[in-house]
């Protein structure tokens, strides 16, 4: 049987690696007015995917290289089959939230601007308790990486079923709960309309005044204004932050020089990191399409994600 | 029976929770004159040891407070028996030598001091190797912690028995060797006349180029200005310590200026979190001994720990 042939758009650095990911899977590479799918290889340059789609009018599945499709959202249609990179880079960015909660717990703020030898402060990971907001891969990567940490671990997701290695899952009328139940809460939920401006004022109300706020979610999942307001006033003990709103954060925004706060450039998975792992995801998939099995990481076109 | 009676002294901030443990151990508290055994309170006064010890001729145990006993070999001998904290505060230390080993990684020492959006670094610790310096208590939960990793984990010891979780054990011979293999070194040793210095320029070159050094032993084991060289030349990626030679580190220090290092002021056990951890210990110890149970952390005062 002949391979199908699968387009990998546009031309960018990525694109060689896609290209042998394809042909890994068993498809053949090809341009898009003979495509039957279209593996997207530009995070970021979403605008451009309408003009390859009208270009490849036998295109009937699109492979998109994010996670999180929120910059796409506006262009999912339902005339073709969307998967998203969803869980590809769950585990760099599980570590990188445990790196992030690690850190503000053990002082790193303080302790990696500081200039002398400074008291010690500090408090254990081990043994406390972390409240995840999202049950996807990255939750389920980080509960993973934390099974040896002795943690109470209680998840909030929209549709509350119990987890593997999660002491508690909540629905999201339990949101506060959770919040004030815990040492570390990490912010790991896809943005949509329901969970932007999730952690606001009254949200780090509810946290523990020594707390730390993780966000490797995304940036809309807090409200920038409240959260400085919190780290001002001590509502909260500290945020780890991998993601901003805005992001890139500005010069000179007030959170760039407090000392309880840790801001990332958005490198809970780098590119390098990510690459390899996509291409892992796209081979799969190509041999799951070929194959005609179930492909991973599909897009609900009402849900946004 | 009359339970024995255990002196506790000096007196000091921790005295209190450590009565309390000699007591939920079975113990009596009393002063040294009437005392059989000793249980030091105050790991920065060992030179006032030698007075205690004078004091109460039927001391026969004495337990000291601390993992490491380098400052204290000198004062032990073969009329008592030494208990020391060995493996005591394993499980925090194994903690912070993670967070440090993370943090080193994935550019927190760049990030914690950006006061901008920069461009992406950083490495996985996933699926990475590991090479560890000693074969005791922080080891051997380190291994622990590391367990979901998927690390390749090497561990350099006297005498290389193998260990759980350990992928190759070595001996001091193949240090070089187990240098080389390595994306993270953490020395974890016990400061010994074999041991100081261990991490000369030589060992440093043995180093990767992007290897990273964590130092939770004692700063004894690193040769200071060798590393500030491999520092600045880039032989190895980057040293995240929290134990430093001479400690406190000096103001002014090089050190303090490299955006590959990154120093915690010996923190990876805090007094705070450390009491409770040794109270515990005191208790199941003082259990033992009225028990005539073999004693947890025995100090060997030939080997000096």
């Amino acid at each position: 049987m002949e391979p199908p042939c699968i387009a990998v758009e546009p031309v960018c650095w990525r694109r060689p690696a896609l290209v042998d990911a394809v042909e890994a899977g068993g498809g053949r590479v090809g341009g898009p007015s003979e495509a039957e799918a279209l593996v997207w290889a530009e995070p970021a340059a979403p605008d451009r995917l309408p003009e390859v789609l009208a270009a490849g009018p036998g295109i009937e599945w699109v492979q998109l290289p994010y996670a999180g499709i929120e910059n796409l959202a506006h262009l999912l249609d339902r005339h073709h089959r969307w998967t998203c990179g969803k869980g590809v880079y769950a585990e760099p960015v599980a570590e990188h939230a445990l790196m992030l909660a690690l850190a503000g717990l053990r002082g790193m703020g303080s302790f990696a601007r500081a200039r002398h030898w400074s008291p010690p402060q500090g408090r254990n990971l081990l043994g406390s308790r972390v409240t995840v907001l999202g049950g996807g891969g990255i939750t389920g990567s980080l509960v993973r990486l934390l099974a040896p940490w002795d943690c109470r671990i209680t998840v909030m997701r929209r549709h509350p079923q119990s987890m593997v290695g999660v002491d508690l899952v909540v629905g999201p009328e339990r949101l506060h709960q959770a919040l004030g139940d815990a040492d570390v809460v990490v912010v790991a939920l896809a943005l949509t309309p329901h969970t932007a401006g999730i952690i606001d004022a009254d949200a780090l109300g509810a946290m523990a005044p020594h707390a730390w706020l993780v966000n490797v979610g995304r940036g809309g999942h807090v409200a920038t204004d409240d959260l400085v307001e919190a780290l001002t006033t001590g509502t909260i003990g500290g945020a780890a932050l991998d993601v901003t709103d805005p992001e890139p954060l500005p010069d000179r925004h007030p959170l760039w020089s407090m000392d309880n706060c840790l801001i990332t450039p958005h490198v809970g998975n780098t590119p390098e990191m990510g690459l390899e792992l996509l291409a892992r995801r796209v081979a799969e998939n190509v041999r799951r399409y070929i194959a005609d099995e179930e492909l991973l990481g599909p897009v609900d076109v009402d849900l946004g994600y």
